[in-house]
């Protein structure tokens, strides 16, 4: 027997129209890519997309086709979306920061028939424009007077395609499963993967974040988005944000210290979102200038572990709550966050902190468990760590294209990468990602662990481990340091700094001093690169053994 | 082209999982109607639901049939809901309050193959038994000791059940459009009409009311639901407790002042849900017992308009943030909450407070509209007053067994039977019942308003206005006023205590003094009474138009 309630579609362009029937003048402020800050509201950006919803229909543009975005987060990128999302077609939104290959690698497998893009861009674009075929169409997201300047042969003006069409336009009407958004994985291994989020899991990703314990954004917030809008959907503000009628600031190009701390003043944000470096940035301009916070109450942190420094000077110099989100592309992002529940909220401060500092808990939506190499359930007591895995309406069910195959378990569920604990209180914790776990007699060892410690030697500049080839255990650690200048040290050194510190079991099998630790692009160290330099190295164990 | 994301149903079993598997510890307190404070938390319930379930599947009960609940807000009651609605049957809560006659229509309509029941509820069912040949089993939810004092042939022990079966069943794994709760319409006009609702509305309504500007809860509140869970699901908090982990605190049969301090004060209560009269008992009992409310956060009144006397009291002596909220059966409930957005929260709170006591603000997934007999679509300007139309993937789409017929408009939308305006805040306020309205050359006069001024004349016990057949306006506005005890007054007195305070047209065509003015069950003034005794009232002015 079905229930007798109303279908409703729960497709994306309802968010937008809401935000335009129930808070039309509240603003989105953009530093714009121009120069000057620019105000607008949900009321504008709404006619203005269903606008640019004309001009893409104009261009031929039907459901399902891909029309990609290479933009900085701003009123327009907003528009933008919700113009390609309102009719059907997917909105790919493309990460400035990739190298031209892959930019081309993306486009080329999403088969992208238009592209937004930036003024910041074009060089890259034109230098690239004959490697990308199935794109026909670039509007470059500026007025008529920018374009006069501009040396892009055939690129439109978003602002005279918005002038030239008119805003009837049917939006949404399609099934709540229709594709809304494509967003690639950074791709460490192998070439990147694409996500194509459905107008469901949109939706749901939006309702789920919007909850107290998540995001809990208001029509009161004043919300500053610094996480990109081509990361991981900017962890989903675009749509939470006009989902209750927050007002919505857009730092543009500029996400330094200074630029970010002039818009939370002057805009009188309450709320913000970014990865550890911005907040790092963003304290030491404070902390060189003696800047203020007057307005803002909440931070999440995401991306990567949030630093305890940080979360300390914001709570004790500024008065701001900063906590922990963790996600992925493939969950929309929003896995976990580490709002204290009730037990945890009763605690002092200091002993919060431990909690805070992990990447959190799951909300209603999110299915998390964790398992061993033979796929069975560990248990939740914040000490074992296995395979983290995660199901729920806004996961990944497969890559576009059907890349790197069936990825789900049993199950259903997928499998992040991580190696993650979950303590009594439902707090996940990553202790490593599963390729760099040591498989030592069958038993896990956490290559993160040891090297935090490590790292944290006085003498330490950097410090590695990696698991190495050994006859009898399949696996032991090998712990790279790479000393401050001018140091020297032993590998006895080291090794009874370790002492106490982590199970006796645990105890590096060698010690190598070295010059340089290799970094990938994103500044983390780079273990594929040091695995292949050790290869072939032979642990004194090893030869013990044999 | 559809997304790649899991499919992932929306189905309630899901709730009470994630509250197992993440706040098992968490409590739900209930004022047993044994009389004891009972404990038990959501690991419990879940385990104890379980149970139940496979006690259900012994009676035979099959996806689709219905099992209905005739009791108090209490711990057992969640078991009995999960119980039902994780096998696909669906949970029937019967509404107590109804007189035998109705009681029994409603089993018969719905065809109800299991009853559960508090032992208050005894008499009445014994009384009527022959008169529900659908039900097969009675179950007394209490334990083996209270059974042995009853006398109910045949009936069950809930304890003894529970006992009797393993936890070991499957739930869930059904389509999210699984009819999973039936509640019936209190039926002013007619027989009462079922409302089927869905997993999936369910859900959807459980994610919209978690909104830091709906109900906001979190894991951190202490919840005490006093609205019942047979009257329009405890406004959804059997589900949005358990969703988020808050610990929930049931009240049971007792719903006088001083029960309820006694558990908002002992449980530490952060949140409570209750319509007006609840919260007046509460605040005469802590004037009466120089009470205080030392954990109590927040309150949402709803049910009839929140007195600002009690949304004044609350704040003022008690630092309570009341605000309120509208629904109805139909819409699952909760349509609209009085939460201010950013303009209205900049004001001083005097001026606030006019918004706060208007029904509210629509969430996403909430679609709101005005509309004139011409089904003409009415701005929004705070003023122009229409039926108010609603619509939404929580809202009803039929009632049960077609009754009543199609019920949406053109568009889809819901016809609540309120006649509302929304100001340019987007705060919806009900100024009359759509039955009521009276409708004067081609304009409505709003009958509430008139009264609700008329009932502050010094002189007033009560007052009431209906619309009378008028030859030339078709309806005019006639006043009825019942003076209190030993008072005497005139008609012209009355006309001109109205002057200035309603539009000059609005002005009624007469008043007449009369010894009393009938009230329904509710306590609300019964204009269908009132409309059959003055029939045939023929005004002062409709003799002088023929």
């Amino acid at each position: 027997m079905l229930g007798l309630m109303q279908n409703w579609q729960l497709t994306v362009d309802r968010i937008l129209q809401h935000a335009a029937e129930w808070h039309a003048d509240r603003e989105i402020v953009t530093r714009s890519v121009e120069g000057p800050i620019v105000r607008t509201t949900y009321g504008q950006v709404h006619e203005r997309a269903r606008r640019l919803s004309n001009a893409l229909l104009a261009f031929g543009v039907k459901p399902g086709d891909r029309v990609a975005t290479l933009a900085w987060n701003s009123g327009r990128h907003v528009e933008a979306w919700y113009a390609a999302m309102g009719i059907g077609a997917v909105c790919h939104t493309l990460n400035p920061r990739l190298f031209a290959e892959q930019l081309c690698y993306i486009i080329n497998h999403a088969e992208d028939r238009i592209i937004f893009t930036d003024l910041t861009f074009l060089p890259v674009l034109l230098a690239n424009r004959d490697k990308m075929p199935t794109v026909e169409t670039f509007v470059v997201m500026t007025d008529a007077e920018h374009m006069a300047g501009i040396d892009f042969p055939g690129a439109l003006c978003f602002e005279t395609l918005i002038e030239q069409h008119s805003s009837d336009v049917v939006w949404g009407g399609f099934d709540e499963n229709t594709a809304c958004g494509l967003c690639y994985t950074s791709g460490t291994t192998g070439n990147p993967k694409g996500v194509l989020y459905s107008h469901r899991s949109n939706f749901l990703h939006t309702l789920t974040t919007l909850q107290s314990d998540v995001m809990g954004l208001s029509a009161q917030d004043v919300i500053l988005p610094v996480v990109p809008m081509f990361h991981a959907n900017a962890w989903g503000i675009a749509f939470s944000a006009p989902a209750v009628g927050a007002k919505l600031v857009m730092p543009g190009a500029k996400m330094d210290g200074a630029s970010i701390h002039e818009l939370l003043e002057t805009e009188g944000v309450t709320f913000s979102a970014a990865v550890p470096t911005v907040w790092q940035m963003l304290q030491q301009h404070l902390e060189a200038t003696n800047g203020k916070l007057t307005t803002l109450k909440r931070v999440v942190i995401g991306g990567s572990a949030a630093p305890e420094a940080i979360v300390r000077a914001f709570r004790d110099n500024y008065g701001v709550d900063v906590t922990h989100a963790w996600g992925m592309t493939e969950t929309s992002p929003l896995g976990t966050q580490s709002t204290p529940n009730a037990a945890v909220a009763a605690l002092p401060y200091e002993q919060q902190l431990p909690y805070r500092l992990k990447q959190g808990r799951a909300p209603l939506g999110v299915q998390l468990k964790l398992t061993n190499d033979a796929d069975e359930v560990l248990p939740k007591d914040g000490k074992t760590f296995g395979r983290l895995k995660i199901s729920g309406p806004f996961i990944v069910r497969e890559y576009f294209r059907g890349d790197g195959g069936a990825i789900l378990d049993a199950e259903g569920f997928f499998d992040t990468g991580d190696v993650s604990t979950i303590d009594e209180h439902g707090f996940m914790q990553i202790t490593d990602r599963s390729k760099d776990v040591i498989k030592s007699g069958g038993e896990w060892i956490s290559s993160i662990e040891i090297e935090n410690i490590a790292a944290g030697h006085p003498k330490s500049a950097l410090a590695a481990v990696i698991g190495v080839h050994h006859p009898k255990w399949d696996e032991r650690p090998l712990l790279l340091v790479k000393l401050k200048a001018g140091q020297t040290a032993t590998r006895e050194e080291y090794l009874a700094f370790l002492e106490g510190k982590i199970a006796k079991w645990w105890t590096p099998d060698d010690v190598v001093f070295v010059d340089d630790i290799p970094l990938g692009a994103t500044g983390k160290i780079d273990k594929k690169v040091i695995r292949q330099q050790f290869e072939h190295y032979v642990l004194p164990t090893a030869q013990a053994a044999e």
